[in-house]
């Protein structure tokens, strides 16, 4: 990863927007799709560390959870991201569901090498993901797709999956009926002509599509978001709302008729779909299928599932990829966050440093009125 | 914790030692040991969740490890420091050993209430702890302060400890000549007028202090820092140094003949002192003796170690004491991180935004030359 001085980059969420604004979405989505689909063909888990994430839940003030998704590319740094899930937020706060944040160290040092907002970035590489899937395990004679749930993730999933199929129609539902009103205004670059059906119920929504997407905040133990219903024989799901113990959105029915594929097996027998089933009931990794696509291009002509629970390997290419062009653009900030050291062998050195230094002066007009 | 706007607070090392040096180090180290012991002592179990810090540990490029170690102050938010130990940074980078940067979150929301890098305010803390459990475990009438291990650490050891004993003089060891020449000369503020004697080996510093603290980078299995040796009935350790399993720095025997008081027994049984014992040699965690010091008193007449592994509750104390500060004194920067969202149902509504918006123009005076 390619960074210039010693100082941490910090990209703010309007620094990112502002990045994908200036390349274009379609461009960025696409890149990511190009380097998230080469970084599954290339994955050698000898050189990666990847532990299941852990984290806080909590129903106090609200539901919520806060969890950390830690990545070790040996010899490429460590990337921690931070992700906050707090369903509430849109409707309470004004806020996205899920927030993130990531932190990528030099593991020369443990020096932070950059912060960078994660919201957008998340929604993107979420997309991809389930573009890469949908591109290994659908039909490719594109046709409708089905959205449960119209929130911040829905977006990126359609746009991603219209950077790679061709699609006839979309059909969407969302319990808010407002947000589900709403959907077309956020989503109509990413469909041109094509209709947007709003569907009465989620059972019309996954009896029509040839890819649907589940992207709901469904409560624990409270799925499927849809009751099983007959499907098409070639039906391919992005699951990508299940991320928690007990959450879960599909039918188990439609699972155990479907190549149930995980992007973090692990992880996903834990908060996924695969949650609802046994082992031996689980079918390959994206990563599996990604590496030896021509074995598994039989199961684009039946049911599949990408049980899509977010996995930090993901993270670290959207990093990379908006980091190379934070530094092409000039976009960011460069901060000494951890960088201001004279004496490493002593903490106080510039506690007790001259304020008439150089460095002390700079900080001050840096920081204008607060000093 | 204060927070006057929704922006993220930001507070780099030079923020952090600017604020230490507005009120000067004796007055923070004052205010932190006594908000630790006050933080130990109304310690309720049943309000806070501290998982055992999980992290990478790799020997290339060269020895290190990267940990998070997260706190859920319930009702209070979530605090994650993410934690470099890179013996070699001195030497080869000029930078300390131990780097770390502390998140904290708010748990309504998810959003980024404060980033601050941690790596006085790490040092600091780790004093103050050694302070309150010298203060409960310790006799009462000051004597030689032992240092084993010269670096950074030990200069917050010391000056902890001045702050609460009277230290009649300071013997000190470091198996690097330089850094022990040099140690006077950091911590001369400290010791006023006391002598500092260099010792010739770590065995002298054991047997004549009264108080004694090792700070040391030990390579794993390589442990003890000092050979067993006939030391002061009521000697009192503070033992800072292990943090990684296999790392230890006393040895066995004294560790056997001593009352052994962890900062957290679940993460001191893997990485500290306490690896070297069973469970049934493990005395009483340091928040047991500050919640019922009466109950402990006798114990100041015999040896006693404090294992100090580093715990995420005193980081949220330091990081409370430094915010605090920083809104008094109004150091720091407030960036927003990831707070411009307009549309939380639409990810893209920054990057499709009208460039000429207030807000737009707003950022681009802020980034300056770089749009």
């Amino acid at each position: 990863m390619s960074i210039e001085s010693t100082n941490t980059l910090v990209l703010t969420s309007r620094d990112v927007a502002n990045i994908v604004g200036r390349v274009g979405c379609d461009y960025f989505m696409d890149e990511m799709i190009k380097r998230l689909q080469r970084a599954f063909e290339i994955y050698d888990p000898s050189r990666v560390t990847v532990p299941v994430r852990d984290g806080f839940h909590y129903s106090q003030p609200q539901t919520g959870l806060l969890e950390w998704m830690p990545i070790h590319q040996h010899g490429r740094g460590v990337l921690v991201k931070m992700v906050g899930y707090h369903p509430h937020n849109p409707i309470r706060h004004c806020l996205p569901t899920v927030l993130s944040a990531f932190s990528l160290f030099d593991t020369s040092t443990g020096r932070l090498l950059a912060f960078v907002d994660g919201v957008l970035l998340t929604a993107i590489r979420t997309g991809a993901a389930s573009a890469v899937a949908t591109r290994l395990l659908a039909r490719n004679d594109g046709g409708c797709v089905g959205i449960i749930g119209c929130g911040a993730q829905a977006v990126t999933q359609l746009h991603a999956l219209s950077r790679i199929m061709s699609i006839s129609e979309v059909r969407c539902y969302d319990k808010n009926p407002a947000v589900m009103e709403s959907f077309g205004k956020r989503i109509s670059s990413c469909i041109g002509d094509s209709p947007l059906l709003l569907s009465p119920t989620p059972e019309e929504v996954a009896s029509e599509s040839d890819v649907l997407c589940t992207a709901t905040s469904v409560d624990v133990a409270a799925g499927p978001v849809f009751k099983f219903v007959s499907t098409r024989e070639h039906l391919h799901v992005n699951a990508v709302g299940s991320d928690l113990a007990g959450k879960t959105e599909l039918p188990r029915l439609l699972l155990e008729q479907s190549l149930v594929c995980p992007d973090f097996p692990e992880q996903a027998q834990k908060e996924g779909e695969c949650q609802q089933l046994n082992a031996d009931q689980i079918g390959p990794s994206l990563l599996q299928v990604a590496a030896n696509p021509n074995h598994w291009r039989a199961a684009t002509t039946r049911r599949t599932v990408f049980d899509s629970t977010g996995w930090a390997l993901e993270d670290a290419v959207a990093t990379e990829l908006v980091m190379d062009l934070a530094v092409t653009l000039e976009i960011g900030t460069r901060m000494s966050v951890d960088s201001d050291i004279s004496d490493p062998w002593n903490p106080y050195a510039e506690v007790a440093g001259d304020v008439n230094s150089e460095a002390s002066q700079q900080q001050q007009t840096a920081h204008g009125a607060l000093y």
